[in-house]
């Protein structure tokens, strides 16, 4: 068996509020860590919500990453979406992990599409 | 304890490697997904990528539904993330079922941002 996609899952508490509210920020934050871990960006979307909070996504080449923020909780979800065995998500993560620097974060990975290989 | 977003993770195979194909057609889906549980659609981007397979992101007002797809295996990787009360995931959830029409179906929910309440 092997996996078409992995989809890591990261919980980050204890952030900073500041950047939370960043929309255009975060997108560059996203867009680096996609470049760090060899990805290529395919497109990208970003939303601030009128109270508080960020959505941003950007497609890669090798799928996905998307975060939403809860300033109000010091709160970001983050998904890393890969294909393909090049992708390094890890350095992804190590790049948003520096730039949200969250006092705890829990982790999980999801193999997606468990092919016959 | 209380969950700021509800994360439903699905696993679509046995797909008709047509649809699979076609990112207007995918974006419609999730659109009327989202229309269908009553979640606002806020921003979109989809890439359709040269060999085959689509990625379609949309963000809703209540989070966002992103699908990735391999024709070449008929499977499809869909998850629909919602915060607040009023989201009806499932809802969303019943219409790509409709749309995809898989032979079988995995599913996994993650409680995302737990705090306490």
């Amino acid at each position: 068996m092997r996996e078409l996609g992995r989809h890591l899952i990261f919980e980050f508490s204890g952030c900073d509020g500041v950047l939370l509210n960043d929309s255009k920020r975060i997108e560059e934050v996203l867009v680096k860590a996609a470049e760090k871990s060899g990805m290529k960006v395919v497109g990208k979307a970003s939303h601030k919500f009128g109270s508080q909070g960020v959505t941003s996504v950007i497609i890669l080449a090798e799928s996905h990453i998307v975060v939403h923020t809860w300033p109000e909780y010091g709160y970001v979800a983050i998904d890393i979406f890969v294909c393909g065995s090049a992708a390094q998500p890890m350095r992804a993560y190590e790049e948003v992990l520096r730039a949200f620097s969250p006092k705890s974060v829990s982790a999980l990975e999801v193999k997606r599409g468990l092919i016959r290989a």
